[in-house]
């Protein structure tokens, strides 16, 4: 079945790449050189993709759709610029962060005239609908990561980590699915396409929540333990802190917001997340919300698009990286 | 002449003040508190005001015209916040600027929620003209702010200052103007009021670089000399080293790119621009900029409104912050 997945993207990223490469190009060079250092260092393409998929699966099969897929990569590209900056991260998709490249000022820049071009982008199809389902999405994007910034310095529950995951990474996921059944006119499946994208973007933060405790910096193209060295708590990490006794509990919070952990107590945690089959918890968890993004497409009618939508989901929990 | 458009901005600011009250309303807490940090700091609504009498003086007379015109000024915040993260800038409006206020990154997130929030809502009116022109704007807005900040460590010419001042200021009230005439409908006269926005934006732009060499402190509600402080070469300053001899130029550029005057230098270029009449000379350019911006207004019906745009071209030569 993931082959299917497979085949399909080989032939479509490619055209994706070459629509996006042709959107920016009008772009004034000094933001040109910062989205190209963006978008040229790979990514799924899991937005734009998700457009594709959605409005092929409803019966849309106009070639203009690619430009529309793009933006929802141009919107994705504009949120990491600045995420990169706010979080002062070194590294992205294995490469230098472009605020360490280009300096943080020239990438809060690039990342407004992205949004913008974006916006020109979508503006173009004459359905403000689209306008606003994706302004929607990047208003719940930044308000999702101001939650993720202002909680940096608490302990948060499982209900404020699954809120600011839906702002941060599910509602422009939630917004490519449908963007794409709005784009294809069939009205009546726009929830669905919706709910499928928000399941979607959900267990999708939750892996990568995962694959930050399991997988090694060579496999991410980021450091390991990226999220507990910048202080971000998220669903292994409140798994983890659940084994704990509340006095290791307490000196655990302490030590986590200084972050003054030694190696070897990394090391430990890393070892306990194992035994524990804290991850195994997590994506189990990730599977129910998966489950409910299956259950949307069931609406759908038959398409070998409907079928790799599925199969994305089965990609979901079993991807590496 | 000037008492009409005061009595027009007694009468509209209210209403404008209120409906920016309601509009940002629906932000979260965290966006909300930035946005209202700014928009409650004053501000002369320039923006929005443009927006209101263009519809009317091109016959639209309904109501919704506030949102659309609230939606420039939501934008044109969105540009200052970010901007005074960038320039590391105090003060704003004669208060704390809001990344001071909240630190940086839940600046530059609230930046990027108002910007989502002011398409959210232009898209309502469903016509994607208009989503057209304010993104345009955006996108040209920010290329201003970062060829300032790409030529701050070089001398820079007035072509490059012009091209400059568009950029960070005349395209967003280019697009106050035309957003206004897009609403009313009057499509031969959307070029008009382009040219209008165009050339008053430029020598509104040009006054206010006056006005940081001639005003003090507690009239502009930021410090004196600002732009000078912040390395920032606009044109009384290009105008003021052309009185030097070359070999004071050059000592000059050098004290400038290391910001290393001491407080009596300061003091005697500020003699220097009073007694060889650069105020003068930039305002008379500033003038040039405003019989293009009248030019254009000669097209339009007569109407109070045409009366109140000609007066503000008076207005912005004679206005003292």
């Amino acid at each position: 079945m993931l082959e299917k997945l497979k085949d399909y993207l080989a032939r479509e990223i490619p055209l994706i790449n070459a629509v996006l490469a042709k959107e920016i190009a009008s772009l004034p060079p000094s933001i040109l050189e910062v989205a190209q250092h963006v978008l040229n260092a790979g990514g799924k393409r899991l937005r734009p993709f998700l457009v594709l998929l959605m409005a092929r699966a409803l019966g849309y099969a106009k070639e203009d759709v690619y430009p529309l897929a793009c933006a929802l990569e141009i919107f994705h590209s504009a949120t990491l610029i600045h995420d990169d900056v706010l979080d002062e991260a070194e590294l992205r998709r294995g490469q230098t962060a472009s605020h360490i490249q280009f300096g943080n000022k020239r990438a809060i820049l690039a990342g407004d005239g992205l949004l913008a071009l974006g916006n020109l982008i979508v503006a173009r199809y004459n359905n403000p609908l689209l306008t606003q389902v994706v302004s929607e999405a990047i208003l719940a994007t930044a308000y999702g990561e101001i939650e993720e910034i202002a909680f940096s310095k608490n302990k948060i529950d499982k209900e404020t980590y699954f809120r600011i995951i839906s702002g941060k990474t599910a509602y422009l996921i939630q917004a490519a699915c449908e963007c794409g059944a709005i784009l294809s006119g069939s009205e009546d499946l726009v929830l669905a396409a919706k709910s499928y994208g928000f399941n979607l973007g959900v267990a999708f933060q939750l892996i990568d929540d995962v694959l930050d405790y399991t997988q090694s910096h060579e496999i991410m193209g980021k450091p390991q333990l990226g999220d507990l060295r910048e202080g971000k708590i998220t669903l292994p990490l409140i798994y983890y802190v659940e084994t704990l006794s509340l006095a290791e509990q307490e000196e655990f919070w302490e030590k986590f917001f200084s972050f003054s952990f030694e190696e070897e107590e990394l090391e430990e945690i890393l070892l306990t997340i194992k035994e524990k089959e804290i991850s195994e918890r997590v994506k189990t968890e990730a599977k129910a919300y998966l489950d409910k993004a299956r259950k949307s497409l069931e609406a759908f009618p038959e398409s070998k698009e409907k079928e790799i939508l599925n199969s994305i989901l089965t990609y979901i929990v079993e991807r590496e990286k």
